[in-house]
């Protein structure tokens, strides 16, 4: 029987691939600091950083396969330094998968692996040059090219699932959707920037999905994750508007742009569509309107 | 005061590298599976790949220096798993320092994160292509990345010595130099490749000094520290034959080369010298002299 570990398993994209899992036959053991209740799954409370049952509960499930999502995506995660226990807790985590038995392993990285600074390619493929300008993104490059080492030879598969821009339910309250919701659902303006960005958006459910697909697949190496499709951070300020009922509250240019942000970031999605046969199930403006509920109904509690 | 923490403090380099320090001025805290005895340093005896009590005694010490040479290079550790909770050791043994304010880093890194197949260059500098192609290769080249990565955005000094072949007191018995060696002093024949490969060869008193001075420097960034000196694998082997009377002993071509093993190895050692301001203290001749010495010393205790 396929044997799942799932860490981050209470994140944004935990539910979703838990639950795509299950449909998938998977015997579920999903780790978290705090166990959501979740019928037929196996729930272990473990704070990785500051425990070392890890490696006793990968010897007491031996799990085929390992689903590593989690780190820290807090507030201030580009540069934090806990970036560095993420990325050691990876290695630690890899071997003791692999000496457990383990099979196959699908970890989470990030399009700010990619060299930023080559904006040759409309779309990023994934052997787009790496070059990282943040602690984050080099943590990840390089926990991605251990995990890719140490898979070959110990005779292992491994994928890598590249995240671009993602929204919805439970997502982290700073964050840009979110943000721009509770203003415009409190009546408030949304002061954002001139929002030119061109950006790839996938909705929370679709990414826990689409990681799901690709652990259940046997496509090696990094995979983007991603919508493939461009759309500007104005126009998902400008559907928010459109769906909140207050267009009238959006303004824009009131915030400088990051330094260093680049203009346009889109993901080549050939891999995920045509080797995994990922599709999203749902469209943006569905995912947009069903994060709108979901924060409504959030307010209401 | 200038106070430094060593890894790997009782290992190949250590010895010199702390006598060097201490002669530098620094108040020196070993660190090591097993205490030396050894006048004016403070030895700590850790294991840090099982002891957690590498964050206690930064915070007890609170060193402003950090020379971390620890890490697994005996058998198979080209291949070993362990690499990885080395990398993993690493990465939280960086952050935690700099958390009890420390200021520079020093840690030992390995000509084989350099890409052995771009054979343009006859000698290897800093900026040479990265390509490693073993996973102790593959995880040392990650631990610079991050380390450099976190260093500039912590803002705090680092230097990485990049090693190529070294050999000398208590050198572990399985490598060449030892090998070879105790066949000649035991009257056997030793068996070698046809040794046409040409390497870089440091005395590990030397490459310990070395440590200490690129530590006491202000120099930034990947740092080759080596001899710069061009010598086939076949005349080392001859030399020792001579300074053990015993050139009869000698068998090139016994054993086939190790696959994917480069023809060339040396480094430029512009940085080193020129920045560092480094020389060998001894030369092959009396370096490769003193270890017969050594190992004769041995044979009689």
């Amino acid at each position: 029987m396929k044997k799942v570990l799932v860490t981050g398993a209470s994140g944004f994209f935990g539910l979703a691939a838990i639950t795509e899992l299950k449909e998938r036959g998977f015997e579920v053991h999903a780790l978290s600091r705090r166990a959501l209740p979740l019928d037929g799954v196996c729930w272990h409370e473990v704070d990785l950083l500051s425990s070392n049952r890890m490696v006793e509960l990968l010897d007491a499930t031996r799990p085929s396969h390992l689903l590593h999502l989690a780190w820290n995506v807090g507030p201030g995660f580009w540069t934090a330094s806990d970036n560095l226990d993420w990325g050691a807790l990876t290695l630690r985590l890899i071997r003791a998968f692999h000496e457990a038995g383990g099979q196959r392993i699908v970890s989470a990285g990030t399009c700010a692996e990619y060299d930023w600074q080559d904006t040759s390619p409309l779309f990023i493929s994934e052997d787009h040059p790496r070059g990282p300008a943040t602690l984050y993104g080099h943590v990840k490059d390089c926990t991605r090219r251990v995990q890719e080492a140490f898979a070959l030879q110990a005779g292992i598969s491994q994928a890598w699932g590249v995240l671009f821009m993602s929204y919805g339910q439970r997502e982290r309250p700073e964050r840009l959707v979110p943000a721009v919701i509770a203003d415009l659902l409190a009546g408030r303006a949304t002061r954002t920037t001139s929002g030119e960005q061109v950006r790839d958006w996938l909705d929370c459910r679709d990414v826990g999905r689409g990681f799901a697909e690709l652990l259940d697949s046997q496509v090696e190496g990094p995979v983007n994750l991603a919508s493939g499709l461009p759309v500007a951070v104005r126009d998902i300020i400008l559907k928010l508007g459109e769906i909140c009922g207050r267009p009238d509250l959006v303004r824009f240019g009131d915030i400088a742009s990051r330094k260093g942000d680049p203009s346009r970031l889109v993901a080549n999605v050939d891999r995920l569509s045509g080797e995994v046969g990922f599709r999203p199930a749902r469209t943006l403006d569905q995912g947009l309107s069903d994060a709108v509920d979901w924060w409504k109904s959030k307010a209401i509690v």
